[in-house]
Formats: structure tokens, sequence, C-alpha cells
């Protein structure tokens, strides 16, 4: 990499205000040259006020990515709007037409041809069209999940099952994390709110289990992904300001299934709860050889996030142009160069 | 892949011959045309019965790789046959020259800038020229202490130090494995055998530690290859068959450091021996956030090997040409394609 890399943030929310920040220490490798954000509340303040820094950098927030743009280069679109396919396709679209290459926190991006095809492949045609590559990438969808145990499979000559397990406590995360969750409902209202959409429970579970699949050539014959269950608080969480009252919702448990050749060869459990007495990242690859792999606790969920953001930035700016996803990218790992 | 993979096996040994069995079984994608092995016991008998089948398989051992040839046409060489990278580079260059291919299980060719910078140079160039890719991948080096540490710094923002242990229990391995191991030396004897070469230890750890600080993009100002140590028998082995009698050597302990900015960013830990009550690939990424894995037992080492070469063959394929390393291979992963 001769000169720094010149990068925009899409979104400066939760996990774009970090993104933001941490580019800024980066500023070896990456410099910061502009800020998109869809809300009205953040449109024209100076990015460090909106991502919680105590000074200003200079650099206005812009309500669209060409206003961001308008006379200033740019290299890479970091994206962090929305976890939805649909909604964040004309926004990836707008950065290809820029010829920006993008890596995207966008969930069902992480395996778009899953989620919806169509919409995937017009994407694919666009950024070979236009000479860019577009990835979707994060903790989960887009390691924990699916690059991990796509990883763990390399040492077998066999693999008849794919177990994966994500546990996390959820009284260690943000608040909006924990009302997503539905952490605090009775089971009535967990279930109305699963019902309208208001809860949607882990989205990625499906683009997981099929990004995996493709690591390994297996033809998925179908994904089930379940709704997600309630977790039962039993009112002993340790940590007062965040306890549950026992019988209300603590969290939420979801899983998937895999079939290949007839069998459920990949599940996969995602467990999400206040007062979870044991976070990790359980792989078993029932295998020859078996690979059994824990993390302990499960790798830090925003921060896990922001770094495959920044990590993976300068491998898809040397990729090849067009969809690519997390099994088409050269061997992911922290880039930290050595000043 | 529209059609089968030609595939030559250069090296019938203990792993060449785990690679020939396992290609075998895997007629759906890969097809065996040759078979070389400098051995002349077994230059001219069927590959079959070389490997311990108990069937022909209508091809026979060659004494070179030029006869293994004659009159056939190839896509790629799988090469088993040393650990030691001026041994090989004579047998790498003659397939380069031929237009194959190759992917090793050579121990220094996984990080041959660390081993022989010259060699690799010279290795590299040739390959470009010929527009062939060559791979030196395995568990160890290629997996469990450089490409599965470097794939947990992913979700990294920062890393501090990489502490990386291998425990093996050497009841469980070949008898030429334990050999190499000193097991049931006296202390002198396994010393005088580390002086004279005899016994190397393991082969890979400089190379582990050079690829997993490349792949981060650390420069490292040292690498320091501990001697092998002996590990004393504390005569508890639980089997009989292979127990060592107190006070004789149970196998080796070596250590490796890599130094980053005047501090040990990376440190490795390999221990083999007989009567080691765990086993396991421990993988600790001090960082933002802290990553912790742990593999139990150890991947298997000869599974994992012959595993890597044959999942990384489509890779290797599929890959721009030159001499690369496992950084700069797609994301690895078992390669089982439906039928």
């Amino acid at each position: 990499m001769g000169r720094r890399v010149k990068m925009v943030a899409f979104g400066v929310g939760a996990i774009g205000s970090m993104v933001v920040r941490h580019a800024l220490e980066r500023s070896y490798w990456v410099e910061l040259v502009g800020a998109v954000d869809s809300d009205p509340a953040k449109v024209g303040r100076d990015v460090g006020d909106v991502v919680g820094l105590r000074k200003e950098v200079g650099l206005t927030v812009s309500a669209t990515l060409d206003e961001a743009l308008e006379g200033r280069e740019a290299d890479l679109v970091v994206h962090t709007t929305s976890s939805f396919l649909e909604k964040v396709t004309p926004e990836l679209e707008r950065a290809a037409e820029h010829g920006l290459d993008v890596v995207s926190s966008c969930e069902q991006l992480s395996f778009p041809y899953y989620t919806n095809p169509t919409l995937a492949e017009r994407l694919d045609l666009l950024a070979k069209r236009e000479g860019v590559t577009i990835l979707g990438t994060g903790i989960n969808p887009g390691f924990a999940m699916d690059v991990l145990p796509a990883v763990l499979t390399a040492p077998c000559l066999n693999v008849r099952a794919i177990n994966v397990t994500r546990k996390m406590d959820a009284s260690n995360r943000r608040v909006p994390f924990r009302r997503k969750l539905g952490v605090g409902m009775n089971v009535e209202e967990f279930r109305e709110a699963v019902r309208s959409g208001k809860i949607t429970g882990h989205v990625g579970l499906g683009e997981s289990i099929s990004l995996l699949a493709s690591a390994l050539s297996w033809k998925l014959e179908e994904v089930r992904v379940g709704e997600a269950q309630p977790v039962i608080s039993l009112g002993k969480a340790r940590d007062l300001r965040t306890a549950v009252e026992a019988g209300r919702v603590a969290g939420v448990k979801q899983t998937a299934v895999g079939v290949v050749e007839g069998r459920q060869a990949i599940s996969h459990t995602f467990l999400a709860y206040v007062g979870a007495r044991e976070e990790y990242d359980l792989v078993e690859v029932d295998g020859l050889p078996k690979v059994i792999s824990k993390i302990s606790p499960c790798v830090h969920g925003d921060f896990g996030t922001v770094a495959m953001l920044l990590n993976m930035a300068p491998k898809v700016l040397a990729s090849p142009p067009g969809l690519l996803t997390m099994k088409d990218m050269v061997l992911p790992s922290a880039f930290l160069p050595s000043l």
C-alpha cells in the first residue's frame, strides 16, 4: 500500500461510530474523507462530535454519499447502515457507481445468494462493470459461525456434520442490543414482537449456513431457520443493573440447520440472554479427524465486527471486482502494519 | 472444476502414501496419473502395493518426475519428499518446468522467505515465468501454529501478543515420529543426537512465526528458535506398549519467539512426548478483544497434513502464479463437493 486509503464511513450509528474512531487511530494507513448518515440529527455536524470524540475532526456528516464525495476522491466505503439486503442495495449501487470498493456490516450481504439471488446477481454484475469489490462481513455473520468453522474443516479429510454454538451474556451488551432480544418483556409480548417483526432474532443464521456449505462445496438442499424463542429468566442474574425478573424474557435462543444429501449436516445454535453463565464460540466438526474448538469467552460482537471491517478493508482493495463473500477472500487476519 | 484434476504424487512415504490412498477415494475430482519416489525398493512396483492397499491401481512408481510424466499429462504435483527447502528445490523446479502446480508438505516451504530468501525468490521467479503456483502447507507449519492464529486475530482491533501452544501425546503417533523425538534415549544420548542433527526437533517454528507475522503485516525484528529440549519420563505412561522408563526421554519441548517493535510479540511452544495428559492446540491472542481458543484434542498431525494438501489443491490450481504462502491463499476449508 503506497499511500493511505481514502475511506468514507457510510453510517455513523453504534458500529459506524466505532469504525470512525478506530479509523482515526489508524491514520498511518487510512484517511477518513467522508461520513454519511440519513439521520437528520447527525447531518451537518462534525463527525468527531457525532461519534463521541471530544474533538472535532474537521469533516461534517453528509446526508448522502453524493454529497460526501463532492469535490473529494475516495477508495473505499465502510458501510454500516442496515442488516437487510433490500434496504442497502441502492446504497451499495451508488457506491459502486462512484467506483468505490465496499466493505459492509450488512448481515444479509454476507451471503446474499441465500437471501436474494436476484439482487445478489444484479450487484455482482454492477460491481464487475464498475470494477469494484463488494464484501459483507462482521463478527456474525462473517466470522464466528461461518468463516471460523470453515477454516476448522481445512485439516479434515471428511466431514459428516458441523455444529456451531455461539452463547453470549446479554448483560454485557449495548442497551439497543438487549432491546432487540426482547429483554424484560413477558412471554406474550415477546411472541407478539416476533410476529410483528419487531424482534427479528439474530439476522444471519441462514447466510452463515449457506456461506459455510459453499466454502466446503457442499450443495445445500434446504436451510431451516427457526423463529427466535424466548429464554426465560430464573431471576438469578448476578448483575443487578441488568437483572431480569423471574418469568420474564432474558433473551433469545435460535437454531438453524442446513440439509446436505438428506441429512442435517450443519446445525447452528445462537443464544444471547442476560445471565448466561459462560460465553463461548463452540465449533464441533464431526469429521476425520474430529475438530472441537472453543473460544471462551465468545469473541466480543461490536469490537469483532468493527475489526473485521477494518482488517478486511485492505484485502477488499486488493481483490478482483465483483460481489464477493468471505470464502473468496484471502486469509482473514488482523492488519496491523508496523510503523 | 469442469474435469478431474490430474495429480502426480511426488513422494510415497508415510504422508505420500496417505495422500495416494485418499486421492483414490476422491476419484470424482482427482485422478492419480503418476507416482514418484527415490527409494529403489519402491520404484517399479504398483502404487497400490507401495501405499498399502490390497489392490493394484495399474500405475507403477517412477524414480523421477520426468519418467512419471512420459506420455502423460498432469495438472498438479502433491509433493511430500522432505522437510528441507534446499533438498526439495530441484524437485520443485522440475515440476515448475513441466508446467505443474505444486502443493507440498515441505515444512520449510511454508514460509521459505524466512528459511532461505535467495532460494525463495528464485522459486518465485521460476513459478511466475512458468505460470505455475507453488505452495507449502500441512498441519504444522501450515495450520495449527500460523494459519489458525492468524485467522483468530481477524476480529481484533489491536494485538499486543500471540501465544501458541501445541501439545501432543507421542504415544498415539507413528514409530518414526517417536524416534525423531528421541523417545527412550537417555538424556546424554538425546543431547548428542541434537548436536549431531539426528534429532532436529520440530521443523517449522521459525517459518510459522514468520508466516503469522507476515499475515498481520508485522515487521519481525528477530526470530529466536530454541533447541529441542528433552522431556523426561516420570514412568507413568498409561499405555504399556509405549511406556518409557522413568528418567529417560519421553519426547521434546521446543520454544520460539518473534520480536516485533522490541517486544516478544509471538511465542510458540511445541510439546510432543509420550504420556502427555491432554493434547491441545491453544491460541491466546492478547488483543482487543482477547481471543482464547482451544482445540482439544489437538488436530491429528498426519490426517491434518494430508487433508491440508488435498483441500488446498483446488485452491492452488485457481491461484495466480508464483511461490505463495498460506496467507496469500483464499480461505482454507475442506473441499468436499457434493456428488
